[in-house]
Order: C-alpha cells, then sequence, then structure tokens
C-alpha cells in the first residue's frame, strides 16, 4: 500500500528536486505537485518534467496532498508554512528536510496551529545546488530522522516513514533536541571547519591562493567540497541551531588546543594514539556503508 | 633518454610501492631495486614482484643506484641516510618524497656529507598505507615539488624533474621553507584538524559512536578519510614542520573565533560572505584538475 497518493514539493533545490525524482522512480503512481519561490526554478523544473505539476503559488500547490513536503532554507521555513497555511488540506501531513529540527518545529507549529507536522531530516546531500543537481538515488543507503512532536499520532509518523523507506532510506525517530545535538557534529561542525579553513587558506599573504589550488590534493581538497555548499542554506542552519553548534564548536577548540600544546613541546606519543584511534572510526563509517571503501573516496586516479 | 638507470626506493609503503609500481609501468627499462626495513614488507614486495630485486639492508640496496629515493617517514630520514652513507656511489643523487623540507635538508646534508641531494615531494597519496595500497598512477596529474638546495647542480635537479614527469607528476621548484608554509595549509593543517574533529566525535557523552557513524553522510565522513592516514608519518610531519604548523593553526583559530562569534550574535551577512567565497576555491581546484568535478568527489551513489 502507497503510504501517500499525492505528494507536493515546496522548494525545488538539490534535495526538493531530487525528493521529486525519487518519488517518480520509486513511487510511479504517487502524483507529484511541485512548487518553487523563484520564476526560473519552476521553469527549470517544467523543462525537467520533475513533477506532474508545478504550481505557481505555494497555497496551490497543496491543495489537494496528501502529503506536504518543505525542502527551503531552514529561514524559509516559517515563511512558506504561512503561505500554505490557508490552502493545506485538514487531512494532510506535513513535513520537510530541514537540518535544525528543534527550530523548525516552533516555526512550523507556529504558522500551521492544528496542523500534522511530522519533521524530517533525510541525511543525504552533495556539494551542488538547484534543481538540475538532483538525482533520485539520493537517499539510497542514507538514514532519515524523524523527529515527530510529542503526542503525534504514531499512523502518521509511520506513514511518512514508510515513505522515506519506499526512496531507499532507513529511517530513525528521535526527539528533535537530540537530533539538534547529533547533527552538529555529524555535519554542522565539519561544514563550518570546512569553510573556515577554505577561508584562511585564500586569505594568506605569503602563499598564493594559486599554490593552495595546486596543492591541494595534500588534504585541503576534501575540505573544499563540502565548503562549496548552499550559502543561504549554511547561513540559516548555523542561526538556527546556534546552541548545539555553539557547543561542539567549543569541544572541538578544546581538543584542537590540546593538540597545539602537544605539537608544541614534541609530544610524539599523545598526537601518535589518537591518530590510531580515529582509523577506527572510518573504519566503522565504510563497514556500514556510509561512504565509499575505494581509496580517495572511490575518487578517478588517471 | 632515461634519467636514470637504476633505481633505488627505501621504504615500500604506500608512497614507495606506488613509486615502484609508476617506474615499472613508466619506465620500464629501468632497474629498481627495493628495500624496506620490515622483513614482512620486504616478503610482501617480493610476492607482489615490486621490484627487480628486494635487498635485505639499506647499504646492499644502493650499492649501484643512480637515484635513491627515500619514502620513509620523516622521522627515519636520518637514520636510514646514515645507513646509506658507506655504501652510496659518489655520483647517485639522493632524493626523497617527505612532507617537511627543511628539516629533511638538514638530516640528509648531515647524514650524507659531500652528497647530491635533491629533495622531492610528490604531492599526492591516499587514506591506505603499506605496500599493497600502492598504484602506479598515483601520481599522475599531481604536483611534485623539489626543494634542491642553495648551489645545488642544475642539471641534477632537472634530472630528478624529469624523473617524475615521466611518472605523470608536473613539477615545480621551491625553496623548503616556502614548501612548509604551503603544505603547512595545504596538506597539514587540513589532517590536524581531520583528526581532531575525529577525535571530537568520538569522545562526546551523550551522542553516540554509532550515532555518529550513522549520520556521517552530513559531511562528517570527508574528514575521516584524511584521518585515516598513516599515525607514524603524520606525528612526524607535524612534530618536523612544528613552526610553520602551529602558524597557520593560529591563524585557523582566529578565523574560527570570529565565525562563532558571528553565529552568537547572528551576524549571517558576515557568514553568507564568507560561504560565498569558499565556493569559487573548490572551482578551481576542479578546473585544474585536482579533484573530481562530479558530486560527492564521485563516490559510488547506490
Amino acid at each position: 500500500m502507497l503510504p501517500f497518493a499525492r505528494v507536493s514539493i515546496l522548494g525545488l533545490g538539490l534535495i526538493g528536486s531530487s525528493l521529486a525524482r525519487a518519488v517518480r522512480l520509486y513511487l510511479p503512481t504517487v502524483r507529484i505537485t511541485g512548487y518553487d519561490a523563484s520564476p526560473e526554478v519552476r521553469d527549470i523544473a517544467r523543462a525537467l518534467d520533475l513533477a506532474d505539476d508545478v504550481a505557481d503559488s505555494a497555497g496551490t500547490a497543496v491543495i489537494d496532498a496528501d502529503l506536504v513536503v518543505l525542502c527551503v532554507p531552514v529561514g524559509a521555513m516559517g515563511a512558506v508554512a504561512a503561505e500554505i497555511a490557508g490552502d493545506l488540506p485538514s487531512d494532510a501531513i506535513v513535513s520537510d528536510v530541514g537540518s535544525s529540527k528543534t527550530e523548525i518545529a516552533r516555526v512550523l507549529g507556529a504558522a500551521l496551529p492544528g496542523a500534522t507536522v511530522i519533521p524530517a531530516h533525510p541525511v543525504a546531500g552533495t556539494e551542488n545546488s538547484g534543481p538540475q543537481a538532483g538525482f533520485a538515488s539520493l537517499f539510497r543507503g542514507r538514514w532519515c530522522i524523524l523527529t515527530p512532536p510529542d503526542g503525534a499520532d504514531p499512523v502518521a509518523v509511520e506513514r511518512v516513514a514508510e515513505f522515506w523507506r519506499r526512496l531507499g532510506a532507513m529511517t530513525e525517530n528521535m526527539a528533535p533536541e537530540h537530533h539538534d545535538r547529533v547533527l552538529a557534529v555529524t555535519s554542522h561542525l565539519p561544514h563550518l571547519i570546512a569553510y573556515t579553513i577554505v577561508g584562511t587558506a585564500s586569505d594568506l599573504e605569503e602563499v598564493t591562493r594559486s599554490e593552495v589550488i595546486k596543492f591541494s590534493a595534500g588534504g585541503f581538497r576534501d575540505f573544499t567540497r563540502i565548503a562549496a555548499s548552499d550559502p543561504t542554506m549554511w547561513r540559516d542552519v548555523f542561526l538556527s541551531n546556534r546552541e548545539a553548534v555553539l557547543d561542539m564548536l567549543q569541544r572541538f577548540s578544546e581538543d584542537l588546543s590540546a593538540l597545539q600544546r602537544a605539537i608544541r613541546w614534541g609530544k610524539g606519543d599523545e598526537l601518535f594514539e589518537l591518530f590510531t584511534r580515529t582509523r577506527a572510526i572510518r573504519r566503522s563509517i565504510v563497514e556500514q556503508g556510509q561512504d565509499d571503501a575505494k581509496p580517495d573516496f572511490g575518487r578517478a586516479h588517471d
């Protein structure tokens, strides 16, 4: 049985357009309605045939939906929810794909009183943005975390979970506050650090930008991928998950200071001990299918 | 014309074994002698047929070489140089592949007085270690930096450069001090940060290690690759390029503090401005062939 028959996707960037493609591929009988605030993106979505219908307003897009998925930056969630409030069918479930669940639960709850809201977060993405960047297999083998509010209808939660599983994802339920702390370490802090080091490297006087680029294969290039992610999305993530991000950042800074001290004082044993420990985590990530086992992530050589 | 006819490779880990394979493939008439301090590695090298001859001592390995390439951790360079000093032919050129050129120039100069030493550093590698991890195309399209000492014979420098170019690398000459500052930012600092964040993530109380692994596709997994690199090699790099690493780390920490402050005070414009700037560097790295243009580094999806 299909978890939903008519899905509306609001926001047709990397995630929204991947979702549309995945629904097309894995749930081909589901009717998809798309919407994006940008007329250009709507035109591209029509040209790419991402949806059965691309609506010209958010309200029109949800009018007969049984699932509405908000795929917009966290900072735009409240506004788009307000736009659909008057047209949302009473039995529709509203979900989203945002990366800061406490804040999203708050703004969706405020904008859509009485609606069934089951927030979700597929932990997947690439450094590319926009409707052309999406692809149907993005969520396959990745985790999608659901953060149902207290007292949420278990049937509604299960329908959203089943929807994501049909697209190839694995699902897990979590309290929004815990989600925000887990993602602060597995996603937000890595992005913050990547953005920082790429900024540091481009601001040096005596090492030129051209040298940084040429010799980036020494490790730096690994950081540039996630530092090429969408700026609006990430600005909103940091501002909306501020507390957890600042806490993780504090812990990271303390650990970095300890390592700095070990280098300054020549404590090779401390360095060696840490560098040995960190290998195990990579091994587990590869074993659990969350990364490529091939060297260099399977990057092309030659 | 061949730059060298008899090449000895001392140290048969990832880099040394890749070098042996590359010489086999691209300079098939060159005679290769290999050596590794570990008897197990020597046995594997023989089984893999990495060299025409695998010697049982460093001295024997260099006895008729016209190029000797030291492929051992920086901290072992002095000892292996001392081991070969008595057997090194007077017209042989000694080179290496180490990541801290000032320190290596110092120890090789001290251990091999009168020898022609032309240090080099191919900026290439993977997270895997050992003789089985090497492959012939590792250096193709990558840069190899030569750091000839003041007054070095230009013919010797050119022969070493030509050797690397024959293996598919591009070459550039640099003062060792400048090399060490360039690599501090393009390689050493990224590794240090990656090791740190993986350590931070594995030491949290309330977010479990299992959660870190499951949800690593949010960005964290990109850091785990280089944090799986060889612990001995990296301990030696940080200790031997201490000053430049600590300086770059200081700059990074200042930039991170500025970003931390921007998050705390909700300065979205500052975040957005940095996140937009960092995209350009990635684009250049891809354009210049130093990384894969495909999303996710070309990782397998599905």
